[in-house]
């Protein structure tokens, strides 16, 4: 279902105007305003769900193949030396509209983006400690 | 197909002890030994494919369900505020292991984390030239 309020609900039922390079029945994919590197798409689904945890699994799957589709695209027209896919869920992770969608990210090299993180080196003792609890 | 000088084939079938928090007939899902934070987990095909263009679209969907199992995992058993989801491909992307791999990566309020980028700001004529490369 649509949420009304919703900008990419808007924008991935064409009610707003974007750049598409790819679409199906379920998926919008479109560029990025504020891109990371030139190139940079989202796919958005055309109802709303607001992060990774509501996806209907079939919705999913067919999000996961638009995204390769995508990569592929951008693959094949643009050079590009590499390719992120993110997907934020939550403040804490830096989703900023609380529609699921898909970050397809060419990489450039020289492009100064950074999209890692700082490997942490915990103890065997602490990551026995969290394979427990999630094992439990 | 495995490939037998690859490290994530070995550690993905068993061959090399790892820390598993979930298992089904296609993906082991890890501990990272190098984790961004508390729970960062691997999504790994026991088969071999270097990066999402060589994923088989069955191959690809199973890999975001298991994906999404293994977020709620992480969401249910630890006090998460956010997750990311990060695919790299190509060195340029920071991929490091050339088999396919998910990173599921919970997010904690003030984990010291940045796993985002500095977005651009290109002009409208930019995007324009961009879109229609990709719709060429």
């Amino acid at each position: 279902m649509k949420d009304s309020n919703c900008i990419f609900c808007m924008i991935a039922n064409g009610e707003i105007p974007s750049r598409t390079i790819l679409e199906n029945e379920r998926f919008r994919v479109i560029l990025d305003n504020g891109p990371a590197t030139r190139g940079h798409a989202l796919v958005l689904p055309k109802e709303h769900f607001a992060n990774l945890f509501d996806m209907p699994e079939d919705w999913l799957k067919d999000a996961a193949v638009t995204a390769q589709q995508a990569a592929g695209r951008i693959r094949d027209k643009l050079s590009i030396d590499g390719l992120n896919i993110v997907q934020n869920n939550g403040e804490a992770a830096g989703q900023t509209v609380h529609h699921f969608h898909i970050h397809v990210i060419p990489r450039y090299k020289d492009d100064g983006q950074k999209i890692l993180w700082s490997p942490r080196h915990p103890s065997d003792s602490e990551l026995d400690a969290v394979c427990g609890e999630l094992n439990a």
